[in-house]
């Protein structure tokens, strides 16, 4: 199946000079939609996943799915102030300027086995950072699915040490 | 299985008065997570669902798992300047001031029916004005599942007019 036939490119947004890759359509079709977040967990079905996290918001949509298909449980990586309980936090440099991202801290159980999931792989600083935060916790990362990298951002250098599989690439 | 005992009391937040029910502790537990969204998919599997929509952002943790589990396509309904290309908007009013939702407007056809779905239902504001935003687009509502609901806020009054369904119903 290809799937990128189902993703949309808006020029400039969200801001002039953007090619924002919209994962809408490939959500809203059944068929694509089902064969991505499959093909996702069925990439790391034999890798004792515990635990499935994800970044705020569109990470959700696919590593959700992706928990429940590999009998995981799912741990939310949110923006400042969404997690009400005891949270871990890091702070992280993006292209235009500081990004924060929190995790609860009994979220994670030392040693457990975590599958990282987002929508998209662009420059990867948000990846890196999620994956120090789980790291932080004890979580070991078994890898990390995308449905689409942008390889022309070289986010898979920032993500070096860690298996990576993506459906879709694009330049 | 008892849904409650995952879910967690915070006093307080997000604001002073407030007790937030956490539902982080039943997303971790793959048993309780699995449970959770196989049997809201369970309750609607013979209502011929096209699309599962769900609010950001804890909806998305719930909806996109019952998605892929009926076989239907997923519509996020977002905060405002989220989604990309033509939108239609609904300004609502919640307790403390105005909220905003959008959705897509090529998200749904006319005539698509639509389960909707959040993790929580409170006083019924935002699902009353989620439900109104689908049906301006011609989608079919076929009905709302919870996780929890607030029976004392009596949000399933503002619902009435839709089938509801509720894992766990609290005071």
């Amino acid at each position: 199946m290809d799937l990128a036939e189902y993703i949309r490119n808006i020029q400039d947004f969200p801001q002039k000079g953007i090619l924002f890759r919209d994962l809408t359509p490939l959500m809203g079709n059944p068929e694509a939609f089902s064969y991505a977040v499959k093909s996702i967990a069925d990439f790391f079905k034999d890798k004792k996943i515990d635990k499935v996290a994800a970044v705020e918001a569109r990470g959700f949509i696919f590593g959700a799915p992706i928990a429940t298909i590999l009998g995981a449980g799912f741990v939310p990586v949110r923006k400042p102030g969404k997690l009400p309980f005891d949270i871990k936090r890091k702070e992280f440099q993006l292209e235009y300027g500081m990004s924060i991202l929190e995790v609860h801290k009994d979220a994670i159980k030392s040693g457990e086995r975590l599958l990282m999931i987002d929508d998209l792989l662009a420059t990867g600083g948000t990846a890196l950072a999620a994956s120090e935060l789980i790291e932080s916790l004890g979580g070991e990362i078994v890898g990390w699915g995308f449905v689409v990298t942008l390889k022309d951002l070289k986010g898979e250098e920032k993500l070096k040490k860690y298996p990576l599989f993506s459906l879709v690439n694009l330049d």
